[in-house]
């Protein structure tokens, strides 16, 4: 359709972006190539950086370009608590959306033993052995309310239950700004089963 | 926000693509680094070869990698019919939408003086000559219903008429104010087929 392997090549390769289908990539390639050459060339150097040099935080696992990752160096951060997500950009949410202090643990993923991915591909015996070193009070589960989610976070309490750690899982209800409208049946049952006494 | 100048700088440099704000391009920059390096190394030699080795046509002046581009070689095409377009995204959606078997002229543009784009850019010498070289009979005007592709397509009928070639301008059924990008094909291909000479 357009004029060349190479054309053809990289309207192909964008597609490897989430989101970027056929028609898509089509206008991304031909934005490059009409007027933003640079900016493209930029892009694939900064692609290359990435993918070469970004690892893994030997402590949390989050995705650095350095050893041990901000949080995990910063001297300011409370290590008696742990918080549990499943990828880095939930460790950006949090960041961004919160104010806590504590410092996190990355599955990289979800337990999904059906895709061979069991504790040892999440990491969890480092977990654990920073949970016997003694120095964590709480672990607080906050993966996905999802089916996966929910079975990982079991597991993490169980493993939390062993070394004498108090576990706890992110509340789940109602959404702020939300209309009991639009909120589903099984968001609403939670929301119910777990309300509070309000204290004035 | 993210951990490290490399990935806040891919972050960034994925911004450069139309329609990516900063959301997307945090989310496409974690899609990769987390479980698709190599399709982000890929996508990063596609961006190389395409930005360093895509040029233009030396007939008609659309974006190949070839001196000249698979229409303007191909030996089945009717050289006697130019459609004058604004850009290589044109030529696609014609060549896909409508069964035109003429050859294309590029004009990376339209006229536009404010910003020093005037017929010397668009390459209008070289359409000019072909137009004098008299195996042209007819130029199809089909620069978009904007403003600066009416101006565009006016130029190139009085070019055509000193030529005593025939200009044709797409017809309406694209929609006033509107650019070729978001046409369908077959309001294109009406279009296309009722083309009406320009009468002084």
């Amino acid at each position: 359709m357009a004029d060349g392997d190479l054309i053809d090549g990289l309207i192909d390769a964008l597609r490897c972006l989430p989101g970027v289908g056929p028609r898509t990539a089509q206008r991304m390639t031909w934005h490059l190539l009409e007027r933003h050459r640079d900016a493209g060339r930029r892009l694939a150097a900064a692609l290359v950086e990435a993918m070469d040099r970004v690892g893994q935080c030997r402590v949390c696992r989050t995705l650095t370009e350095h050893e041990t990752c901000a949080i995990c160096a910063s001297p300011r951060r409370d290590r008696s608590r742990i918080c549990v997500v499943e990828n880095p950009a939930d460790v950006v949410r949090i960041e961004t959306g919160t104010d806590y202090k504590g410092v996190y643990f990355v599955l990289m993923g979800n337990l999904s033993p059906l895709d061979g991915i069991g504790p040892r591909e999440l990491g969890l015996e480092q977990l654990a052995q920073r949970l016997a070193e003694g120095a964590v009070s709480e672990l607080i589960l906050a993966t996905g309310a999802t089916a996966e989610g929910e079975a990982t976070a079991h597991f993490l309490a169980e493993m939390a239950r062993e070394h004498a750690v108090t576990a706890t899982r992110i509340a789940q209800g109602v959404p702020l700004g939300g209309d009991l409208e639009f909120v589903d049946s099984g968001t609403l049952a939670h929301a119910l089963s777990g309300r509070r006494e309000v204290v004035f």
